[in-house]
């Protein structure tokens, strides 16, 4: 028998009573049935979103709902901002390239924050831009972005904030209409702990208001269409039912824990996790770590940084993440929001205490899950 | 106590091992054991699709893997023909003046098939056209459209031909390789008996040549890039997890009872469904009906033809589909392929003569499953 732990910053494990919910009989997508939940999912993600606009659903990755923001919002050689914090803010350029906009690059070094005044000094010299594209926690990189910040800088240049909030949004605490985000977008398989397969955005009226004038081409991605939609408690196309109906679990029990105290969990859940790490001598690789997520730099007696994921997964079952691109090897990465607690950081913490001793590296057992442990008994 | 039953062309019912399959422990993707599922995965598709060319998954709806056909193919004002029999092939249309092609619609009236001498002549008065966009199946009339004539006037005009098979891949026969079709797309919600959420597509040589010249923008649905991550056993995205676990299973099933029984199976379950309708002395729609549907003409003393299916549903527990657009009231859809079988036919025609004599048309009872038993006991 090997039991086996999800503990990767997506997809991250799924409840019980969300599997079960999965599982019902799939219930035929234009039914009073379905529009009925339908209608309490997008009020459950207005909830999460913190907005009172609507929150559209598309049967997409995350990938797919941060190309419809561009689409929709812009027109071809359109001048966009784009922060390239790490593999995620590089994607952003890609597609912006992809569609003929004109992306101009805030380049942030790995494991850094944005400062804002790179931001300020970037708009200054484009005055002609149009948004600002960013992440609101670079999952490459498990670092933490400036949000609140961001929207002060792009609503003081009047131009638009288009926040990828994919390791995000239900994480910790963005509320899209206070901040000003003009545009929020979440993906199923992270802090709403069902599988992957549909992506969520939601829009200002500012942003609306630039769709109307938006000329990239769009058809499957069409927002207005899904908008009025939405309004017929229904989709354009048809959705993912049973992710849709998996969501209607999730989101209910979210509101039954009470967001601002799921906010707390993940906080408190990074806490301990960098507490453990640290007192394995180890260093986070973030300056400002973002509490979906601990990045861990690969301690340099260990050479093949590659090796940390592997055993852990092959030799205890449990599934992190390692570097991307050109931190393969170099990093590793803990991921520890949606359906996660306090033993999900002292396993993660346990197999990566076994892990580095057979990797040849010293360990004294029990010093980083004590150091958890520690956290969590302050609170 | 309300059972309940789907007889819709989509969502179809969802085998229960299927459904065990979907509800497994999640796999991170970018495992090796995902690999291996994604793998075998995609043998299976090559099996169903009945070609040597890669079958790429794409996280989206049937539409999504539409669009995908046409910006990957095609650059702007290119000129394609599409054949609108119906709402599905109004959508090729659709999709393509989004994208700024120049569509040449060949109108088929509604219930309708094509008369292949249309299709020659549009093509001679448009000798730039690039290729004919199709429905192998048109689900909104019921029509099945005859793809391997259709392939044989665009291979001798050296044209491509795209080939939405959404409700036919896996339905009825259709080799991709053997008849030349270029591009064959279809659905996970038909006749692969999973939820929806996943598209699949594959490309002909000739296709692929093609795609190297195409500059409509794209990115999400890149398939050049699927192409190389299909070659590393992996998606270019975030795949949908739990539908292609889902999806093991459901193809494994099918290739124990055998594509060819699949199709055999289908073709009797239409052949009862028909006789049972008629029976009854309702007329079928479509004068060329597809295996995996039947569409039936209102009988003229119904005033309000939405009755019948809302009846079916909400009285029955029966969810079949009404017409689409200017058919609504007009018709009404009967499914029968997927995970269907002989029961599901009676029960289809036994809810249906409840619900005319309901409605007040007159109904021998009895007479409408007779004949479909008749016809089950003939073989």
């Amino acid at each position: 028998m090997k039991k086996t732990y999800l503990l990767a910053p997506g997809p991250t494990p799924i409840p019980e009573s969300v599997t079960a919910a999965l599982s019902g009989p799939l219930i035929h997508h234009r039914t009073p049935a379905f529009q009925a939940i339908l209608d309490d999912v997008r009020a459950g993600l207005r909830h999460i979103f913190q907005t009172r606009q609507d929150v559209l659903l598309l049967s997409t990755s995350g990938t797919g709902g941060m190309e419809a923001a561009l689409t929709n919002l812009f027109s071809p050689s359109d001048e966009v901002i784009y922060i390239n914090a790490g593999k995620f803010g590089e994607r952003w350029g890609k597609i912006a390239k992809a569609y003929g906009l004109t992306p101009i690059e805030v380049k942030v070094p790995n494991g850094e924050t944005l400062e804002i005044r790179q931001l300020e000094e970037k708009i200054k010299q484009h005055p002609a831009v149009k948004a600002v594209l960013f992440q609101a926690s670079e999952t490459s990189t498990g670092v933490k972005l400036p949000t609140q910040e961001i929207c002060k800088v792009t609503k003081a240049a009047n131009i638009l904030s288009v926040c990828d909030a994919i390791t995000a949004c239900g994480v910790f605490d963005l509320p899209m209409d206070e901040w000003g985000i003009d545009v929020l977008i979440t993906g199923s398989q992270k802090a709403l702990m069902i599988p992957p397969g549909l992506a969520m955005i939601a829009l200002s009226e500012k942003a609306w208001a630039a769709v109307e004038k938006a000329t990239l081409p769009r058809f499957y991605f069409d927002l207005l269409r899904e908008k009025k939609a939405a309004a017929k408690s229904t989709t354009a196309w048809t959705p993912p039912i049973s992710l849709i109906q998996g969501l209607q679990e999730s989101l209910r029990m979210i509101k039954e824990e009470g967001l601002h105290n799921v906010f707390k969990r993940h906080e408190l859940l990074a806490r301990a996790t960098r507490a453990g790490v640290q007192a394995l001598g180890l260093e986070i690789f973030a300056r400002k770590p973002s509490p979906a997520l601990t990045a861990v730099k690969v301690p340099s007696g260990i050479k093949d940084g590659k090796l940390i994921p592997k055993t852990m997964r092959d030799k205890y079952g449990v599934t992190i993440a390692g570097g991307q691109d050109e931190l393969e090897g170099k990093i590793f990465r803990l991921s520890h929001f949606g359906y996660a607690d306090r033993f999900d950081v002292t396993t993660a913490l346990s197999a990566l205490e076994l892990t580095l001793h057979d990797l040849g590296h010293p360990v004294e057992f029990g010093k980083g899950v004590g150091a958890a442990l520690r956290t969590f008994s302050e609170g």
